[in-house]
């Protein structure tokens, strides 16, 4: 007995020579395993975790809206000179954000819930899900790359502004350089064993790569190239009416009245007006969209507004129960662009609604339309002509445009394109594609924000969102009397017909999931069958 | 030596086993020793330590610049009923910086910072000490509170402006009911050994309480009471052609001279429309102001422009090295008027002034100011008689309609006045003071949108900065000459004279020292008899 006391001394002697000597490391085998007995308390208290989970994602709603507030200040109101410290401002909030949500809690908050899996009810499971899968890209890119990536897309978006204003790519190459360079090592990150552009698109459209959309442009361009030339031998329609001048103080009563119809409740959606149109939702409840009003083109604004709109009505239609949480507003850019291009193309400019809008469309400008008929106003806003613009090409051309954006992005990234070669390859494309010349590169490739704002892997959701429309609008027209409503300029049960398929669902299933749930598997043929009929129909081929 | 090893290993042996059953105390005990000794090292790394204060400065402005934002934006373009997550956002995002600014890091930090005070620069110990008085106040106000507040505050906004709207008291009260709670609860934790109205007062004004404003405003009334009663036995001027029609888009360009002639650099400073008039800077080189256009009354909206432009001129001339820490801005709220105010009454109700600008306002208001002389147009916009609004109120019973203010939040603070006895109290005293019957809550105590705002104690710091104001003018006149270029037009030597003296220090001296260093001790008869002086010239009396 003696024996064993001096034996069990003498170990506890040790362990408190360990304690001082090495304290930190036995502190924390000891808080770990403290920590195990805790969780194993904690495992009972469910409840407090969900409150937590409900916590965690309340803050990240009010970082999003805290950082939404001044990226829109900064793009509507906001003096000339002031990127400087507001930069700062989103930089460090950016990185506040990415701090605390990649902290080790949120990981074992995650890591429990995920344990308990089975316990939750589908919509908690859904949301740790997600949560999770941010979690652990986030986890991956350091804050202090973060919050650069954040204060330099801040700045490269006022610069992108001030070259586009005077043509001068040169001012913006250092900005761009920086930004192919971070979404290079971003890429990494989302996803090492992806070739890094396809990493990137899969962030904006989980699912898709370069395999698929090299094959969907492929087949797209083989049907549409020739519809275009065929179209090219044909009389065009006369679209000066649209360039004659149109105030801006008359365009926005004009939007108004496009909102109305639209059925946007401007007690929940403001307009504002941007160099680029773009929709902001902070929640179901606060939406805003943008647009520019040149007083030159009574199109532009009004298929910006209705565009945009669709943005809208998509992230106000997510169920209220889904508000502040992961699950809130649209799913993915591709299914998003497809509401936006729903009401922007295939509802706004057929002819049913074009002939439901126009007498009042007439009130606005009695004199700037006089004589024009609906038909030919139908004909003028779908008259397909290779050009410049994107947010100004006819919806056949459109995804040519979309097609040189991926072309340059695909190389950039992939490393086989210089950003300062940018300029003449964007040139090149845009003539083997449209057969247009570049005057400039603010008509060029300094035409778009998105670069400036970080993204890369985006654009290619335009094209895919109107591939989607096209096959929602087929099964609509199965399910519902689309046109009749729309004739008469009630928009109602398309956008009923919408939310209960696509808009209420928010992030609840996965976009490829959300679309098939809406009009079965995805198929491009759909989409090139109709810009088939309705352009061989518009021009009589 | 056998009984020393012995006594040494039960020793250890305890301490080990008190590290078994009482670890987290042990812990707790050895990492203050240790932290004690990392301490005594980092003593070493001051560098780090000021590093770290400019970081915790940065997020302070982070944090502030973000929920700024989610303000300016709820206040000029929101949607109407956007309110509810907007004010989710604040109350999440104010809480988050509580949390952090109060953490007991920060705490360390300004100890460690204050303990190597005499090593610190002047500007760097003035941060230290304004964040430790910061700190001391928000450690006392839980989280919870404070996030509770900044809800509340955020809802009360929008339900003050519908309450405004519809003349309702009834359903602003119970919001300002909790919000004078909260002010009661506040004052506790700003100062236990202060009354709580004075503890408010001394958070807005830090030097100034009840006793000193009594006094103040006693002396005041006594002086300008008579002279408003010796003003009402004399003729008028006209005013006709104020109220005239004036096209809100002709003030707006006139909005834009005005800020010309006020030096103001729109590059950095912008202007937005709200129902109350106010002024928000992000940093100097971001200043917004905003004005309430009148179609039938041009002197509203100029004067608020002049107003809040001499707010943004404040804040747009700290100095730049105070950006984005504790020092930027204006020192108080008594200063932060005494320069508006400086603007709008002392130079912009001057007749040189009037003389200066007359021609170009012609200009934008040709027939309305038809056959009107610049004199005419002095008396006219200096005219003294009691009214019911504060905003539109004349230099001469301004400080009137503070002291019914400050009357009211005296009483209720000090719980001797219920909220819903509040309209009744400021309609009697509107009468005592006044002589003017309140004809309705809207123009009686709903006008203002400070207490919806959750500020209590704010009011008397415009009746304080009006008389710095006057001795501001006394002491620059000794100077420079004022009147000679502000005839012309020229603001330069006024801006540059305030610049020298006020704007440039921003936080760096106490309310009190920057007006002594501009005009010397504090004496509120330069003020009185300003006024006297002025309206007995104005009426010939």
């Amino acid at each position: 007995m003696g024996q064993f006391w001096e034996y069990f001394l003498a170990l506890l002697a040790a362990y408190g020579l360990l304690c001082i000597v090495w304290p930190p490391i036995l502190w924390d085998r000891r808080s770990r395993f403290f920590q195990y007995i805790r969780n194993e308390e904690s495992h009972m208290d469910l409840k407090e975790a969900l409150d937590r989970l409900d916590e965690l994602q309340r803050q990240e709603y009010a970082y999003d809206a805290g950082l939404s507030a001044l990226y829109l200040d900064g793009d509507t109101v906001a003096p000339r000179d002031t990127a400087a410290g507001r930069g700062l401002a989103v930089s460090v909030l950016s990185g506040e954000w990415h701090r605390k949500f990649t902290a080790p809690e949120t990981g074992e908050l995650l890591a429990f819930l995920l344990g308990r899996r089975d316990e939750l009810d589908p919509v908690r499971r859904r949301q740790v899900e997600l949560l999770k899968r941010d979690y652990d890209l986030d986890a991956r890119i350091p804050a202090e790359e973060y919050m650069e990536f954040a204060q330099l897309t801040s700045d490269a978006g006022d610069v992108w502004k001030k070259a586009k204003a005077a043509g001068d790519f040169e001012l913006f190459r250092p900005y761009l350089e920086k930004i192919v360079a971070f979404n290079i090592k971003f890429a990494g990150y989302y996803d090492p064993n992806k070739a890094p552009y396809d990493a990137l698109l899969n962030e904006f459209e989980r699912g898709t790569d370069m395999a698929f959309l090299d094959s969907f442009f492929a087949a797209l361009r083989e049907r549409i190239v020739p519809l275009i030339r065929a179209i090219g031998e044909k009389e065009q329609p006369d679209v000066s009416f649209l360039h004659r001048h149109y105030p801006a103080e008359r365009q926005r009563k004009f939007s108004d009245y496009l909102m109305e119809v639209m059925g946007l409740d401007r007690a929940h959606c403001g307009i504002g007006e941007t160099e680029h149109p773009f929709t902001l939702s902070f929640n179901k409840w606060d939406a805003r969209i943008t647009t520019h009003y040149y007083e030159d083109d009574l199109a532009s604004s009004m298929y910006s507004v209705i565009h945009e709109g669709g943005h809208a009505t998509y992230d106000m239609g997510v169920r209220d129960e889904y508000q502040f949480t992961r699950l809130s507003g649209g799913v993915s850019m591709g299914v998003h662009e497809s509401q936006s291009r729903f009401y922007e193309n295939l509802i706004g400019r057929s002819l049913p609604f074009i002939k439901a809008i126009f007498p009042k469309m007439a009130e606005f400008f009695p004199e700037q339309l006089a004589g024009v008929t609906p038909e030919q106003f139908y004909r003028a806003v779908n008259k397909a002509e290779p050009s410049l613009i994107r947010t100004e090409a006819d919806e056949l051309t459109y995804p040519l445009h979309i097609m040189v954006r991926y072309e340059i992005e695909k190389r950039l990234i992939g490393g086989t394109l210089e950003v300062r070669d940018v300029p003449a390859e964007w040139n090149r494309l845009y003539q083997e594609y449209l057969g247009v010349d570049v005057p400039d590169d603010a008509h060029g490739c300094l035409q778009d924000s998105h670069w400036s704002g970080g993204s890369f892997g985006y654009f290619p959701a335009y094209a895919l969102g109107s591939a989607y429309g096209a096959q929602m609008l087929k099964a609509m027209e199965g399910d519902i009397d689309v046109w009749g409503p729309v004739g008469r300029g009630d928009l109602s049960g398309v956008t009923a017909w919408l939310n209960e398929k696509i808009h209420q669902h928010g992030w609840m299933m996965e976009p490829a999931d959300v679309v098939k749930n809406a009009c079965g598997p995805f198929d491009p043929n759909v989409y090139a069958d109709y810009l088939t009929e309705k352009y061989s129909r518009l021009y009589g081929l």
